[in-house]
């Protein structure tokens, strides 16, 4: 039994996607972000980094959305291949490529004030560079979607897949800067991912319990989550 | 055999100190960045998202320095803990953290012109707000290297130790809006695992071949490589 701290729509959302997927039984624990519970010291004692999710596990916390992806593919017997597989490498890239280069360059999209202040000539400069990054991001990966030879938009979904398209959906929502620079559509490979993804019932389930609506990644609409709140 | 994609003191770095350490056979191809080779057709046809490094293996192209790590761990049979070892879980963590947290604020340090454009006032606001953050990460890392509970600084060197130590040679180095911010001896156990590996025969021999000086992560000075340049 897994606990997941969690908050609506937050960075938790892949993680909890990829633990419907494995059927793995968990609970959740809403962290608070309108008390900016995610900052306090119950909190940091989970993630001393103050971010959301963590995931406690009978061998210890872990935290780093990645991290925890990865780790629940190697623990439960999912369709991700494992360390000494032919397609480990290809896996391994997308899923270092959605945290570290994709959903980084995100961050500073929706907490603009935590690199250039609360300035908003500042954080729209900051927001102009930053979706164009973006965008090629998003080229790179619905070029090599299109050419399925990755361990993403693969026959079965892996842990990329479920934060790509969450990356997808927080761009089209999220960010003080407005959304314009984002369409799913625009990107036919990553859109039709995101189609297949959604027809997936341990999806449904996710967005429900988070109140995501009916077209989560192809067409998002702001979450209605039943508790807390996405931001 | 491996070949390595590498610029002297880039990230391609902690992967040549994890391939020495490790006892991998491999040779090296330099990507010259006094040309922007990183960004041309040939090499972005190893990785499309022009960074550096690549791996080639015989398994096909690795991109993402902590993807290459991670994936080269597994291979060989290194110190870090296997997938279903008790410690995978901290192992994991502390190197998302790693690429995900501190290496992705430190390249807003070292390309402020990718971020908030050519302005020097405005890349001084965005190294101001940066730099901030970079120094909990580092206190984070120093307060866990020093529990002696996670893989890394642990008593064998595995990806994390060569990945955090080379962020640290790279802090004190890098970036327009000056170093001031940032001293190895602030973090004492991040300082203690700096000396200990540079101790290493691994470490001497990386740093030999890239012209990082007797003390490349305690008391770094600019390198002086064989070839190519690390800007």
């Amino acid at each position: 039994m897994y606990r997941l701290h969690y908050a609506p729509d937050n960075a938790s959302l892949a993680v909890r996607l990829l633990l419907e997927s494995l059927g793995c039984a968990y609970e959740t624990r809403l962290v608070d972000r309108a008390v900016r519970a995610h900052e306090g010291t119950a909190y940091r004692a989970l993630n001393p980094a103050g971010k959301i999710p963590a995931l406690e596990t009978p061998r210890g916390v872990i935290f780093e959305t990645a991290a925890i992806l990865l780790w629940l593919e190697e623990t439960h017997t999912g369709n991700a291949p494992p360390p000494g597989a032919p397609g480990r490498g290809d896996f391994l890239k997308w899923l270092f490529f959605a945290a570290n280069t994709l959903h980084a360059d995100l961050r500073l999209v929706f907490y603009p004030q935590d690199s250039v202040g609360e300035d908003h000539a500042l954080q729209a400069n900051l927001h102009a560079h930053v979706t164009k990054r973006l965008c090629r991001h998003y080229a790179i990966l619905d070029e090599a979607a299109g050419a399925g030879h990755g361990f993403f938009n693969g026959p079965a979904p892996t842990a990329p897949d479920f934060y790509i398209a969450s990356c997808m959906r927080w761009s089209a929502l999220y960010g003080p800067g407005g959304t314009d620079w984002f369409s799913p559509g625009a990107f036919p490979n990553l859109h039709r991912l995101a189609l297949r993804l959604e027809a997936l019932p341990a999806v449904e389930r996710a967005a429900a319990a988070e109140g995501l609506g009916p077209a989560p990644f192809s067409a998002p609409q702001p979450c209605n989550p039943p508790e807390g709140s996405a931001v």
